[in-house]
């Protein structure tokens, strides 16, 4: 009996694929965005480790320093499969680039769409010498625009990331479990969404999410969220994960992570209804509103813009 | 953006990776047999029931009516990345066989191994039908041989199928999600060996499991296990599921499953220690000895004569 | 006592907010009084141990040693959305009263009920010295009488921690983790409850729950439980956990938790139903009964009690 494709599985390429059970989903049968969110994670987190681990030299774990804007293309349901694929796009001195594709199939219809495209940005944290990152194996590529437009990738996600406000100077590091944290962000966006519109609400897209300290084990964590805007037909939540350490040498309360997800309301047919419109009363509401409509418009333009630009193709 | 290697996945072949969590093992970091068992099921369950609703019909779920008899070649440990592929390898009109491959690959090291070969058998019910069997698209194989020893294969499980004793005689309808049974079992099994021997035990092989009686929603189910057969480095212990029907029209019990499950000692350095012997007492406690004993020897046997053609070729 | 208000987030308050999914609760959609039990414990473990160690000392974890008689009052159901408070409410030398409050949110119509308060004593663990008990830093009352009857509730509760009869005389340690085994208790508790009227039925108390012994990690528990009482429309149900130590210096088996479950059978419209009374046969049967009837008639009198100042204030 031969083993089934087994050598094919090794080389840069991660497939995991599991049928969506009735936990995964709200009630509505719709999978949580934070259950996908996990899955790609899961993904991105194995075969980063692998790769950095590839050639001699310190052992370490690929920590996530930054996911992409990801968008939901399409929400799961239960019954369907999963399938997350995973691969390496680009690598630069200390830090891998994963591109992860999501895929829902109906196994009784075969119908298959993708659901996902997400792109994940670990950082090898040696297991030895803790703090210390480790030098990443170059990957080599098949054309050389592809080194080329990772670079691009890579000065820009470097840019966004020193940015943020709540960034850590000395070196990126990541929760314990980023994909589990990411799972309970989505959850507390959901509860303020669905408290909102009182209807069946999914997750429409995730801002770009950066890693900026570590949840060490033990630490308690407080997930919490607020709308700060809405269009005709979206929600935007902001979350805040933060981390207190309660027994340790220093006892503090810090940011760990925050992010901005938006929601949509869907009747039954899965068609997006219109949603009640935020109340603002204080000067500060106001200008978180127009913050979030200023993203809200830019990733607008940005849409159109690829849309014409594949259309021009 | 290319997606990665999606359409290789789509073609009869089934992956699924994941990271060993710590409570996927015992105390000592192995990884529980059922928590293998379940993934494997499940791995089986998509891609059967893929294979059956890929042509015009009655729309069908793939149900489980037996597992061959597995055995544990290795244990797989914490933080080890679980490898699952799966292939159909055999149609009959009504049952479907696949193999399953289980490989751990420590991502530090980048070391493999094969953990586990399984051959499992589907019978696709109708959604519509209940109770009834649909039909199984045929498979194209690659040299007649294949068909042929699938054909065997096939004969030999019908026929084992039919001798035990516990068989229903309509048709078979396995339990609502068998991978959690098979983990029960394995957990109920776990728990009679480590009394018995005090020491870190892992599972070396599983019986044929045969799925007997549906399991409906709602049901109590008791899993029950007791110490049959030690030979100097194993332990032998038959495993039952028997369910309830609290809340129906019939309220009744019934044996669902059993099968044997053998348990090995491991020391500190994964070497199988020596295992107390079982102290027999009634008549019926040294009648299933024996048949333990047969069944050690039978195994034992079979061993050495596929080791023998190994060595021939 | 009043329900603590959202402002006082970061000042020995905690909330934790979570959906309620199809696993948390049987399959007429009544959450499980387990799941309940677990939320509860875990927020009073983490106020208990972020104020005990609010001052400089010894590091320590806070330990539960006892859970007072909970009502439920209104089942949760799937969909809903749970939220658990928790404010420390009085402090001993060595030991921290913590009340928690459970309400359930309807997001769909905004409609909220209170379903569960709760008390809760922790002991703070030394993590440097093993056994050693750690000093709790005071807290500050609004008002001279809540010190008074936290003092009252304090030594009632020691004088019944000490009456039962399978205390441990050298010091108070609980097990790993009192919300999974709590979880546990309510489980058999509920399949004992379920096997004898055969309908959907729901947890509607808890007697106080002691936790005597610790149990260690890699121990065996067993769970067991019997009916005790049955009155027009309720069952007492005891629940015993016992634990093996199997791999360790000393071998033994003790009862580590033991707990009086009452439940209820609900209708379709959540109404409660008669159940079939119990059937005794045994001289022991008629004493435990006798003395299920004494609790059952004291916890009666203390609600009309309670009813009663409530409608003369």
């Amino acid at each position: 009996m031969r083993l089934p494709g087994v050598r094919r599985l090794l080389e840069g390429l991660l497939f995991h694929s599991r049928i969506m059970r009735p936990d995964d989903a709200n009630i509505a049968g719709n999978v949580h965005g934070g259950t996908i969110l996990k899955m790609i994670e899961e993904a991105g987190a194995i075969i980063s480790t692998r790769h950095c681990n590839s050639q001699a030299g310190d052992k370490c774990v690929a920590a996530l320093a930054r996911v992409e804007r990801t968008d939901f293309l399409s929400p799961m349901c239960i019954g369907e499969v999963g399938h997350v694929s995973a691969e390496i796009s680009y690598t630069s001195r200390h830090s891998v680039e994963v591109q992860v594709n999501v895929m829902a199939e109906n196994i009784l219809t075969g119908a298959k769409r993708v659901t996902n495209r997400a792109a994940l940005w670990y950082v090898p944290l040696s297991l030895a010498n803790v703090g210390r990152i480790t030098e990443v194996p170059p990957i080599q590529y098949e054309k050389p625009e592809q080194e080329e437009e990772g670079k691009k990738r890579y000065e820009n996600q470097k840019l966004e990331r020193f940015e943020t406000k709540y960034r850590n100077d000395e070196y990126i590091a990541p929760v314990v479990n980023p994909g589990v944290t990411m799972k309970l962000m989505d959850e507390v966006a959901g509860i303020v969404a669905a408290r909102h519109c009182k209807t069946n609400i999914v997750t429409a897209s995730v801002d770009a999410i950066n890693f900026h300290r570590k949840i060490q084990k033990g630490c308690i964590i407080t997930v919490s969220g607020r709308m700060t805007f809405t269009s005709n037909k979206s929600m935007e939540i902001e979350v805040f994960v933060d981390a207190d350490t309660l027994v340790g040498d220093t006892q503090e309360r810090y940011r760990a992570v925050s992010a901005f997800f938006t929601y949509v309301s869907l009747n039954k047919d899965a068609k997006p209804l219109p949603v009640p419109q935020l109340v603002l009363e204080t000067e500060e509401e106001k200008k978180r509103f127009e913050e979030g409509k200023g993203r809200y418009l830019q990733t607008k333009a940005k849409r159109q813009m690829s849309a014409q630009s594949l259309t021009q193709q």
